[in-house]
């Protein structure tokens, strides 16, 4: 760790709470305040501001990316990654614009991970091809990121440290505390992180379960204590902001799986769930031992979670419980429960191969009770009733989210959000991870609660908010944006291409070949015409002559004309080409011209 | 109309209620019933039995179709589209096959229209295209549709027969009762066909609304009056079939309304819903008389609608109500209303214009006050959500689904099936408009009441379901499936364009061009290499070099060899340049080889 000393001499208590001074302030009901703040020292001076840069997760859902700067240092809060929207054709992941870095490369301390979840920690293999960063986290987070790494081919292991849950940490001139949330992961945290320029929380991905399984409820004394000393700033999970009252507990999904393991008796159980909900597996594990069920597991993710939690200590079964996908067939239906991963409906996924009939080891009939143990994320609905039907079509019961408590959200609603601010009494409030609708409802129950609207930030990507007791304000913008990642190319997919993937996707194209004689123009071979995804040639070959002779008709026209009026015979090609076609078929294919001269 | 006497000629008493024989049948308890059927005229034989084809809307959402075949003489219960999934690309609408209407066409005696929906009617320019065939609906269907067939430049009007909700009429062997139903859009019917061999209902889309506004309620003493005297099959809407409990009462979205109404003071009120909903706008226009508002209408959809219901009397307004768009700026932002259509995020539509600052006479601002009347149809939450996050972004409240109830769904809940069956009675139960597991659900509220498995009929389109009041089976298959339209073409889009259209959107597309001596295979022109969609060309300049070195390697391979050889030479370039831009970016754009000869 780098500087890990310097908050140390500026505060000798080990609290890694915020200055007294700020605190009153808090205390005066956050009226504007002009008295001088005192160090420890006893001089008076005015504190450093704390900059707060966010670099994703603001007016999107994903790649959560959070810079904190203060006092001529940084550190990071997650990196994540977002899964492309439908309009980024054959983008694989969209991973944030990580430019900005490269202007505070010395003063970057390290990245803190709140969870290991996909949209806080699948763009690190990204920031490593550019940066050499430390990175902290839980044992699971930093689990997951090793598997990731060692995937990538990563050699920068030895980047990777483990903190626990509940403990405090210097980064350079910040003092960072995990405090325990609950959420869809195991081991979740929200970071205190003492500046010197006062404490900010984020909260990351966070629920208040008070009934959670195998782990603990949010450390909502720690928060307290935060509060009560002073917090400049809380960044807040809004993703659930929407919804009145409170997130349903872990536990109400287990009363759920009681009832339909009685209901299974006799067949096949088969559930799909997400590969990091090791809460969630905990539960069917349980309960499958409790009907004297073995367990096996599908589809690679959930394999290498599985054991990752497993040797962690995250997850517990009986040594004989755990059986691999090849020995099912020694065993009943009766006596197995498959845990598996395509609860989205995910094409490859091992449940979308069970559907399709083409899994392996699995063939669905109506022995089979299966379980869809998650709610569809927005835009995954319909690959997830596409697996339903056909599950359903095989015989098999399908018990999915519109009919069973089968799943409960790892994300704050708003009562949640209320407990929270009321705890931490922030002095300001900054919405985070969630669309634009998110972060205004999410500003709007703390509005409720009395804040005024100069002291909640609605902030986006690249905005720098400059933070000191007296004024949150967006002083400047930094370099931000989405980065296309498709196969291993990283930012290579930029607009121009994705347009012309639209223009495919929609009409297809269409190639006019010809060559001519590079002296006087005229036709040496051609014109030719091939298309893909535009008609079925075959059966359009009246209109395919009548595009060939189009183009005979203009290139008989440049036939004798000097070269550079042969300038425009492609354009002119193009032209009369795409006219005649969305004449005869009202589609607009791209098309391209070859002229060849010789 | 074509024969419309027959039935008349079977049953002396104008009931159109199946024969006293059918009845007993059901009343002994489904049993099956060796006793032969006794007709009219006092011999005894067999009823024929009824064919139930349906052509569209099981397994799937929209282009709901259905022929009813007795007795050699055959009516067709609507004709709708489907809105293309996403997976097809640039197809704009999909529809049923409509092949085996040739087979039967000499007994086709017509078209009911159940209501005016899309997914109902949208097939129907189509359809007369190929077909001329009379159609039977209440008045503002047949206006919906005569709209239709005028955009189309169609010369079918004259197949167009306006009949009373309520009202009974003759087709042929058969007789049709336009059975009032609640539905989101005004005069919607289920149809009761009383065939020789008994009476067969469809419920078209419905929902039984004890409250509804400016209508009534679904004539259930109608429906009795059917079950008591014997009905053989009930086909029923399955789209709500996995939802407990009643749907909401479209009179609960009124006293929404009032609430917002209040809430919206001093500022201009815009609200997006489905132009067919009519009751919707009534209510709508109620509130802004009201409270003295003018009502602007945006959107082509919502100013034909509300003409076209206007002048048919579906729709009542003072006459100085209703102002054109362009006298918008000569009022007060708080004395008006704006209904626009929209509510499903569609990229042309009036509401995403205003969205995105484009709409020629709406400026949004934090004067406004927008109300999205309308649940998402499963696949446009991403479009609906761009569109809310873009309204908050210009300062406008917005309110939407997830917050009021300010949609009430038209389709029936489980608890309406259930007095739908209850009151019908039917001996068979048949599902019709869902995905199977909408159906499965359907059936399993049959199963409730007792239905077991043989008098409920799990079909797929093109499947002959034979019914007479012993047995209902699957007797054979027709062809039938989905007709894919794009521009003007109607069919010409087959799997292979998709599969190409598919591959093009993911990667995009290289083209391999060269010209060589036909006599030895010497290159004589090019290599060269253009390609869209796969990597901004500027950046790649280095690989693009590569494949134009490998594609002239490969060229000189196979210089000097036999033109049968060279035969070889085009998919040696495709492999070869395919393996190469796979290994340099780990994508697998299509590759066009295009090799002239001269």
């Amino acid at each position: 760790m780098k500087g890990v000393d310097s908050l140390k001499e500026k505060n000798t208590t080990n609290s890694p709470i915020a200055s007294q001074n700020y605190s009153d302030n808090h205390k005066s009901n956050n009226s504007s305040n002009k008295r001088k703040t005192k160090n420890i020292s006893g001089t008076r001076r005015e504190k450093p501001p704390v900059q707060i840069i966010p670099l994703g997760g603001l007016e999107e859902i994903g790649k959560n990316m959070t810079v904190i700067r203060c006092d001529g240092q940084a550190v990071i809060v997650d990196c994540g990654m977002a899964f492309p929207d439908d309009d980024l054709l054959g983008v694989d992941a969209v991973i944030p614009d990580f430019s900005y870095l490269g202007e505070i490369e010395n003063e970057i301390q390290g990245l803190v991970l709140t969870h290991g979840h996909e949209d806080h920690i699948g763009g690190i293999p990204f920031l490593l091809h550019e940066y050499s960063i430390p990175i902290y986290g839980t044992a699971l987070t930093i689990g997951l990121v090793e598997n990731k790494l060692k995937e990538d081919g990563s050699s920068s292991l030895s980047l990777l440290h483990t903190v626990e849950s509940g403990s405090t940490f210097k980064l350079g001139k910040f003092s960072i505390e995990m405090i325990r949330v609950n959420h869809s992961i195991p081991d979740s945290s929200a970071l205190a992180i003492t500046t010197p320029g006062g404490v900010i929380i984020h909260t990351g991905d966070f629920k208040i379960d008070y009934t959670p399984v195998f782990e603990k409820t949010a450390d909502l004394n720690r928060l307290g204590e935060y509060g009560k000393n002073g917090v400049l700033a809380l960044l807040c999970d809004s993703t659930n902001a929407e919804r009145p009252g409170n997130s349903v507990s872990e536990s109400h999904v287990g009363a759920s799986f009681e009832s339909l393991f009685s209901r299974a008796e006799g067949k096949r159980v088969i559930i799909a769930t997400f590969s990091s909900n090791v809460q969630r597996i905990q539960q069917i594990i349980d309960f499958a031992e409790n009907h004297n069920r073995k367990i096996a597991v599908s589809g690679r993710s959930m394999v290498g979670t599985v054991e990752l939690a497993q040797r962690l200590g995250y997850l517990h079964y009986k040594e004989k419980t755990l059986i691999s996908m090849d020995e099912i067939s020694r065993y009943r239906m009766e006596d197995l429960v498959i845990i598996t991963t395509g609860s989205q409906g995910e094409p490859m996924s091992a449940l979308s191969r069970m559907a399709a009939g083409t899994h392996r080891q699995v063939t669905i009939t109506d022995k089979d009770f299966i379980i869809i143990s998650a709610t569809p994320i927005p835009g995954n609905e319909k690959t997830v009733n596409t697996v339903i039907n056909s599950l359903l079509k095989l015989g098999s019961d399908v018990i999915y989210e519109s009919m069973y408590e089968v799943h409960a959200s790892g994300h704050a609603c708003q009562n949640e959000i209320k407990l929270m601010l009321s705890l931490v009494k922030p002095k300001f409030f900054m919405p985070v991870h969630g669309e634009y609708k998110h972060l205004v409802k999410n500003a709007e129950t703390a509005y409720e609660l009395g804040y005024d609207r100069k002291h909640v930030i609605l902030a986006e990507i690249g905005d720098v908010v400059s933070v000191t007791s007296r004024s949150a304000s967006i002083t400047d913008t930094v370099e931000s944006g989405r980065v296309m990642v498709d196969g291993i190319g990283v930012g290579d997919v930029g607009i121009a291409v994705l347009r012309d993937r639209q223009h495919l996707a929609s009409d297809g194209m269409v190639v006019v070949v010809c060559s001519i004689d590079e002296n006087n123009g005229n036709l040496i071979s051609g014109p030719d015409i091939i298309s893909r995804g535009f008609v079925y040639m075959k059966e359009s070959e009246e209109l395919i002559d009548e595009a060939k002779r189009t183009a005979a008709a203009v290139l008989s026209r440049f036939s004798g004309k000097n070269k550079r009026r042969r300038n425009e015979l492609k354009s002119a090609l193009r032209e009369e080409i795409g006219r005649l076609l969305y004449q005869r078929t009202k589609r607009n294919p791209m098309v391209l011209t070859v002229v060849m001269e010789i």
